[in-house]
């Protein structure tokens, strides 16, 4: 049950860059759940990967391919298997589907990523998925990203996705990006799969800065239960082909807009996996203000993310504030002055100078807590540096859906 | 459902403490739910508390009695009010109800301890605690453990003590122990409330000195759930009554024999915790061995301990041991070399060099995760350091009982 979500649709075409969605019979249960996306000769292509130490065989081959392979051509997703843990056997595999792909398509396997999510474990079925991909190279069209969207679903119960278009130099410049993500997630390359597509002209360094920063405040800043995926990507194609004179800096004002549209992206689609995280009955935004620096906000704003109480008592409605505020006090911040410190729940402060506020009642508690949408502010009355961070809360389905998620 | 715990029977009366459980009326419904423990003058007496920065009023309190006070001669612990986040209110409160100890029984305030442990936030009741007292002091006999054990409970499904005896110089001497905890346990002083008494004779830095080695290897090594409290407390009482040499450096052979039996004791209680974790159905041992030093293998071993994923797995006995291998991959080991790990569930291979084994089957798998006791060992395959934690499963039941917990 999603919190303030809604399937992906509308999802503008952007041109040079086109998509095909098919089954290949990855699930025992008939679905989509492949996708190919091809990309016109050209574009710049950078990407972000997991920083788990067992990244999975895709993931490896993916950054190779990245490194020292010739343009990106196409992009290979599978759901339903994560192709991790397998060892050579698992690159192995991965490497065929790419060379298959390339075989169909007339061009070198390095020019293809491959992306994979789902069971950890399992022998990627290589059969399967190459023998859709000729129907999937034959239908590939502009104006399938909804449909994509759905295909990389795992237990994801939304699709995801979004375009937002701006102006540079007067000409329409798209941004079109879809993701998955519902478990397995944690700060530090928000652990999820994200495809975005632009037809902004710009080199490749440049977009691999623009995708750093703009990952760095959106997927970076998302945590559903703390656990990092060995399969984490967030790919940003730019085709070019929007007509507009090309960003060459990032010193220049078209840079900045571009970055602000897709920072807007990436923040919508994490914002989408919190709301969509596995059981979620709440989306919560904690807010960490006046600490020394930005380490100590986050190291505050996790410390309440992670923590199943807050999470528990969250799902309950039940303001059981001494669970917050037990958080702050084992984040590890040096000298905190705790008779400084002040938390409120949305517009109901419940904390200040350290202590239950004087005038905090329970019924003012109880009702912040029933809002589907709530934020937490922990003002630590030390300094300028502000964070937030998004989470959801942790209820029977969380138990339910991880418990069952093989059966 | 506690994991192969009985209720703590048969405790041993240590000579020079005495104790006493009644109703203080704190929780709605009548049970025990205060303890007061009395210590003969010229017992030593130590302890080690939560780092947590919102460490509660009690907790406050008792660290300054035994660093400035007198000797120790009273213990006042309640349950089901953590008298915690509530500022100078909370440390006035604490105070109160170690002046009523003192009228009573004439002596310093000073020489009072206090313990509270239950929900946070709340005004301690001190009128209905301090009315308890003299019935309380009136009634401390030295073969109390038993009820005490269970009156410092809250969400613990059963008690929680031990008795261990050893022999110092021909002379028996023994440690009784009794302890509380089930939520919001994690490593670095165990979120838990034990108390511990011995009648040996040991000077008071001896006897710090063996506590915090005890500690270390137990409750030190203990998660449930990551959250860290506000009260935890490990008390250790020595009445130096049982008759022996008194021991006098931790060079003597009757030192470690007494940091042995403490050390027996302190892990029993730690594994108890661990065995009626909020919810659990599993008790599970994770082995981290061949790793280049302590940092590594704790670094590991919780990193597991807490992944929701890995505890609601093994709640399922579903074999998905990917998910251990993800968090193996995020604990942040540098330069790790994933073609040297290998994992083992009890005596089943999953992972060797860093790939599924050859010879694993879904089978064994769900034989191995069908069991109650559950070790987990990783080997890293770079060094000879190894460290063992213990933890529990993640069930629905957690999510209820902390959903419920104030209802």
């Amino acid at each position: 049950m999603a919190v303030g979500l809604y399937p992906a649709e509308n999802l503008k075409a952007v041109a040079g860059v086109s998509l095909a969605a098919g089954s290949a019979g990855i699930y025992r249960k008939k679905r989509d759940d492949l996708v190919l996306v091809g990309i016109e000769e050209g574009a710049s292509v950078t990407a972000v990967f997991t920083r788990n130490s067992f990244a999975a065989a895709p993931v490896v081959i993916a950054k190779r391919h990245l490194t020292t392979g010739p343009d990106i051509r196409y992009c290979l997703i599978n759901a339903g298997n994560a192709n991790a843990g397998m060892g050579n056997k698992g690159i192995d595999d991965a490497l065929e589907t790419c060379k298959s792909v390339a075989h169909y398509a007339t061009c070198p396997a390095e020019s293809i990523l491959p992306f994979s999510t789902g069971v950890i474990g399992m022998d990627l079925p290589v059969a399967k998925i190459n023998s859709a991909i000729p129907g999937l190279l034959a239908s590939l069209q502009p104006d399938s990203w909804g449909s994509c969207a759905q295909a990389i679903m795992t237990t994801d119960t939304v699709s995801k996705g979004i375009s937002r278009q701006l102006s540079l130099d007067g000409t329409t410049v798209t941004i079109t990006g879809i993701a998955k993500g519902s478990g397995m997630i944690r700060p530090d390359m928000a652990t999820m799969l994200a495809f975005i597509a632009t037809d902004a002209a710009i080199p490749r360094d440049l977009l691999d800065t623009a995708l750093k920063e703009a990952v760095s405040r959106s997927f970076n800043r998302i945590c559903v239960d703390g656990d990092m995926s060995t399969n984490d990507a967030c790919l940003l194609i730019a085709s070019g082909k929007a007509g507009h004179e090309p960003i060459t800096s990032n010193n220049e004002k078209s840079y900045c807009l571009f970055l602000e549209a897709l920072e807007e992206v990436c923040t919508y689609l994490a914002m989408a996996i919190v709301r969509d995280g596995e059981g979620a009955s709440k989306f919560i935004s904690i807010n960490v203000v006046s600490c020394r620096d930005k380490d100590e906000c986050l190291k505050i704003a996790y410390s309440i993310a992670t923590s199943p109480l807050v999470k528990t008592a969250m799902f309950a409605c039940d303001p059981n504030w001494g669970r917050i505020l037990a958080a702050v006090g084992y984040a590890g911040i040096p000298e905190l002055d705790i008779n400084r410190v002040r938390i409120d729940l949305n517009d109901v402060c419940i904390v200040r100078n350290g202590a239950r506020a004087v005038e905090y009642s329970e019924e003012a508690g109880v009702a912040v807590m029933s809002e589907d949408e709530i934020t937490i502010t922990v003002d630590l009355g030390r300094g300028d540096s502000e964070d937030t961070v998004w989470t959801c809360d942790f209820s029977h389905d969380y138990v339910r859906i991880n418990a069952e998620y093989r059966s």
